[in-house]
């Protein structure tokens, strides 16, 4: 990385961005933990829960920032039948053009950019002609894109983080029931192969009743962190003054739909510990140069960030967040139930000895040894677990989503978000999904800045958690 | 199990003697979560921390409870060089005659029996020739039966959970401290083969410095705990009214030394959140005829208790207890700093790509992949970490461990125990550990009454936990 870089205009287009829309929506510039309070502001319209979108022959799509997660979105919307790309944004004229320049090569009409300042998605969302805008640009700015997007007519799909305060969170409940459109939380991982397995096997009893999950973030990030393009130029910020668990959603979304939480359940309390910060400053020790002035840094966010969350039904869920520790990567994806327990990294299952679900004798083992779950299919047994309970997503589009982001999950997750519309479906992830597993960021910090006191969630359903769907 | 057997009179003999002792000691028969207060009462005594053993060429030992546990332990005892068995004390005479016989069949000389009644093991403890007394029976009866071993003279080995209140986490360290008698902790699972190799890895800076842990007992124990004999006589009992953490120690002990807790560190603050009760009441009911008594039980305690423990230095532990679910073995025994991240079940390691420990190229990989740890022999490379840092007594002890309990962890802590009194050395561990280890039990339970709130640890050293050790 040259001093060029550090310099480049494009970083300080994205802090000035940030700092700005903080201010604009009145946020709060460092730690979120003082907003952690539950009280429910009055409902502006009726809820979302259930409401199937209207039926899209033809997808109208755009793109909100085409940085390295959108390019790779972008990729995949070219690819998922029934989508018509009609415009893109992004501060980066040059980002504008690569993505552009990606759906001309795949044969397609070139869309149009928006590139003119901090604030030309507003134009964008202004259009009238959009079915569904993909927000993927740094955390602070996806409330205010989502709401512009629903603001102007049409459905949002938000990256995660979808929200960082809990202001922001009911923000987003707030514009979807008054706008009437979806804003759908794009959490890729309740895509997964696994994730999915696993939800398909709750559904069917597998697990009997539900006790308790873990799940994670854990991803050594520090090299992409100081870097000085992607995400390297805004995501470290986030360190600075915030100390709670910043990226909750990768595990904590499949575990919710596990559970059927906001369809059954809730989650209710959470408390939250922070270990010590140092990873982030010995390795800004170790890897920069003298003189580097990233060297000054001080970071508040300690490596690792455990939560406990209580459901309304008394399940307990742990919940982590690593990003600066050296381990293998993991999101844990652990769940455990009366009759069976399964972990992932290595995905692997447990039954008990009674469990119906377990063919006998091949899935069943005596003793305390896990038994091998392989989304290889020739790895698999004919009768296992894998073909019996793979989610029709994954038999239906693995060939496909192969080609795709993350292990496939990516090219899954949107292909099904645009069946979801052109089938005038109700979508499988809505705005109460986006607040509640949003949330924790917010309230880890609140509970780690009291000490590991408890603190509640809002009940963004309003009161309305509680009703099973289909 | 036939009728006679529910009936027999060792069950109601144990029942009797733990309320009666529950009663004579002033403590709670149910919940202890009322008890979670961190003041220290007035010392008594002076430190025990770091006072050496007298120098003992033989060791004198007697053994109180010759249950499953307590014959294993004999049978160590029986192998470790310079120990006599001078005594042995049961309720039950059939147990005290088949441990007799063990003695005597080991060519060595019967050791006096114990057996007149639930109190007959004070007459053991006024004998005035033991430097050792093992006490290995049910929870509540770990503290009498120490005390009334220090008192009489003896130090005392005390089994896990050593304290159940903390209450009588302080009756031990007041009487430890009065008495000038050790009372250690008989936590077999710091001398765990991985556990000491970890240990060696922190004392070397292979972890750079510690950030978090995890640690845990997990153990499906549902078959054992509705035995009508062993454990099942009164284990179960312990899941009727408390909920929280009950085995708090085979995690946590490890962890303690790893953090070097009393050693300049300390256990401060606990949360504590546990799942629902359902895993007992679902096996009574698929496992116990009609008309079974236990099909009338209730449990309070949830299948799933996770903690969350902070030190003084901001370190955090992620403690669990689930022994009703339908889950594989492991205390998970994970480790994680700056430099290096372990995890057992199976043993792994991940070093950072700086890691000045890790040799290249064999033991660094780079991406996302553990390293295996291997305890066999032949497997390991010939100067990988299992080479270069395991423990000494392990090097030392491995073929005579091998015939013992546990994977040999049982006999490497009983020969180390000898050892530290043949030789007049401060023994590894002490009454400070017996405390503060057991502490959480009753920690989680004040916690998960009062909805996670944070619970103080109480200094068990009086404000002496800064000093290392050597």
């Amino acid at each position: 990385m040259s001093d060029d870089t550090l310099r480049s205009p494009s970083r300080r287009r994205w802090i000035r961005a940030a700092t700005g829309a903080a201010a604009a929506l009145g946020l709060p510039r460092g730690s979120t933990a003082q907003q952690a309070s539950p009280a429910a502001p009055p409902r502006r319209g009726a809820t979302m829960i259930g409401v199937p979108f209207a039926k899209h022959e033809r997808v109208r799509f755009a793109l909100v920032g085409c940085g390295g997660r959108g390019s790779s979105l972008l990729d995949d919307m070219l690819h998922v039948p029934g989508v018509e790309v009609k415009a893109v944004c992004d501060i980066v004229p040059e980002k504008v053009a690569k993505a552009q320049a990606a759906v001309e090569k795949a044969g397609r009409p070139k869309p149009e950019g928006y590139t003119k300042g901090d604030h030309d998605f507003e134009n964008l969302c202004r259009r009238g002609d959009l079915d569904l805008v993909y927000v993927a640009t740094p955390w602070n700015w996806h409330v205010p894109m989502a709401v512009a997007a629903l603001q102007g007519g049409a459905h949002a799909g938000v990256e995660v983080p979808s929200a960082v305060t809990l202001d922001e969170c009911w923000t987003l409940v707030d514009t979807s029931e008054a706008t009437r459109r979806h804003c759908v939380i794009l959490e890729n991982c309740c895509y997964g192969w696994s994730e999915l397995l696993v939800l398909q096997m709750v559904r069917a009893g597998v697990f009997g009743d539900l006790t308790h999950a873990e799940c994670a973030y854990i991803h050594d990030l520090r090299s992409l962190l100081f870097q000085d393009e992607g995400e390297g130029l805004w995501r470290r910020f986030e360190h600075f003054k915030r100390n709670g668990n910043l990226y909750p959603t990768h595990g904590l979304g499949p575990v919710a739909l596990y559970m059927d939480v906001n369809r059954g359940d809730r989650f209710e309390r959470l408390v939250s510990m922070s270990s010590p910060s140092l990873g982030l400053q010995r390795y800004r020790d170790r890897a920069l140069a003298a003189g580097d002035p990233k060297r000054t840094e001080s970071y508040a966010c300690g490596d690792m960030n455990t939560s406990l969350v209580q459901t309304a039904k008394g399940r307990t869920v742990v919940l982590q967040h690593d990003v600066v520790s050296p381990r293998p990567y993991s999101r844990i994806n652990m769940l455990s139930g009366t009759l069976a327990t399964f972990a992932d990294y290595p995905p692997r299952i447990f039954f008990d000895a009674s469990n119906p679900h377990a063919p006998r004798p091949r899935d069943t083992k005596s003793g305390h040894q896990w038994r091998k779950v392989e989304q290889k299919r020739k790895k698999r047994d004919k009768d296992g677990i894998e073909n019996r309970f793979e989610h029709p997503l994954w038999t239906r589009l693995e060939r496909d989503a192969k080609k795709s982001g993350h292990g496939g999950m990516d090219y899954v997750m949107s292909w099904r978000l645009v069946q979801c519309l052109r089938e005038g479906l109700v979508p499988d992830l809505d705005v109460y999904d986006a607040a509640a597993w949003s949330a924790p960021a917010a309230l880890s910090e609140a509970s780690v800045a009291q000490k590991s006191a408890p603190v509640e969630f809002p009940d963004f359903t309003r009161g309305q958690w509680q009703a099973k769907r289909a």
